[in-house]
């Protein structure tokens, strides 16, 4: 792992890393903020984890720079881990489309040539980065949380759906909630899993649902003047479907907000505070 | 004034206009951020407005991005405006170099071709930008404070020492202390002012408080870990000048911190709450 950038921030660190990923085979760029309480830490003692994964388009940069999480990391000692959204470099296939191809992972393993070399974000966020994670930094991996930002959101969703044992919370901001219900979600996952749509119910929130898997529990926001809301993302079907599984979810529309990071920051420090309290 | 873009953030709307300057001769782009107590307010009630003027090859969008200063504005009821920090476009003089040209206008009025027709960032800033802001938002123009980063806290600073009536409070971020005694300062202020160095007295913090201009209280933070404290903003000769002249300021050697947003964003909302309590 190579350190890229470091600044003192509320206290804490916040880094920029790179380092070869063995699942995408090429070098990926992360960012890591450690609060100030890492200083303070008693032999062996560790801090809770949240995760982070962006929207389309999206690298590390966007929320580390602009998503408004330090001050509530510092305030209750979490570790806040931004991954990249999918493989980088010249040798990595891409399409021209912003949503589709490199920046546009969808957090899944692709089988469709020619993304299969490299698109292996889910592999690479279950299971490599958590490794990296966890050997360069005082994180408890016992202690992890996870949210995103729309495609993030997804991935955020569909991750923690998948491994409860993983995480104690998870929540989410305005989330692609039902790839297969949509057009972003079709795109993506016939490009890099094939037509086969049984096989994309393991990345689809609503449908993992349906078909068993549970949450203690769920914060989502979403801006009611999200441009992609109606279309894209959703919300509704996810409602639906944690009313009907039982899955006590706080899905609140918050009146005016749009897509943006200024709707991400404004519900930052909140979402932060709920993580905390289910990762003490 | 043309309305480039509004955003929902903190319960207020961030905007980004644009306007035609008589002072630059161009287009010219700021942010504003105006707090939801503008919704609520009394028929003729105002808010109190902060004054940001930003660093060396920024434009209004750095901080807008990336200052943090939204959820403290919302707290406490306070208008935030971010101008650029020099004329733009392809007819606009510019010079190869980062500090001299587009995006280091120094808040001066040039008086040195081919700067003088539209290097006017004094005049911009003390006077058109104001009109334009008491006429387009609820902004109580007898309630206004000022701070900045860098060479924009050599703005606020210099603007606010020759300008005591206009502001209530004053702080800055790393601010260029003394242009006088800088090589930043002696490009710049040469450059656009000419080789006589006593009209380049009211364009340094230092030199005005030695001339005999005065502020009320002063906030000031500075990183440790800056990369241009030694040789361009000598902190140190501002807090010698205020000593002298009896003017009360908090001037915070931060442990650690650098010159990026990172520092910034860490004291941003306990300025602001500063500015609030004197602005009130």
């Amino acid at each position: 792992m190579e350190t890229l950038s470091t600044n003192r921030s509320f206290g804490g660190v916040q880094g920029v890393y790179s380092h070869a990923s063995a699942e995408t085979g090429t070098g990926m760029t992360f960012s890591v903020y450690v609060p100030p309480q890492a200083a303070d830490l008693e032999p062996g003692a560790k801090l809770p984890v949240l995760w982070y994964l962006s929207g389309l388009t999206c690298t590390h940069a966007n929320v580390t720079e602009k998503g408004n999480f330090r001050a509530a990391c510092a305030e209750h000692g979490i570790i806040f881990v931004a991954p990249d959204t999918s493989p980088r470099g010249d040798d990595v296939p891409d399409d021209e489309a912003y949503d589709f191809g490199k920046g546009a992972g969808f957090f899944v393993d692709a089988v469709q040539e020619p993304w299969a070399a490299n698109f292996r974000m889910r592999s690479y966020i279950e299971s490599e980065l958590p490794a990296l994670i966890a050997e360069h930094f005082p994180a408890d991996m016992t202690r992890q949380g996870i949210t995103g930002h729309s495609m993030g959101g997804h991935g955020a969703l569909t991750i923690a759906l998948r491994n409860p044992d993983r995480f104690r919370s998870v929540s989410a901001f305005a989330p692609i909630a039902s790839p297969l219900a949509c057009p972003w979600g079709e795109k993506a996952l016939g490009g890099y899993l094939g037509p086969d749509r049984d096989t994309w119910r393991k990345h689809d929130a609503v449908a993992l649902i349906e078909d068993g898997a549970r949450l203690d529990h769920l914060l989502v926001d979403q801006g009611t003047a999200d441009n992609f809301l109606t279309e894209q993302l959703k919300t509704g079907l996810l409602a639906l479907a944690c009313r009907k599984a039982g899955i006590p979810a706080a899905i609140r529309m918050q009146e005016g907000y749009d897509h943006s990071y200024y709707f991400i920051e404004t519900f930052m420090a909140e979402h932060i505070g709920w993580h905390a309290e289910r990762l003490k």
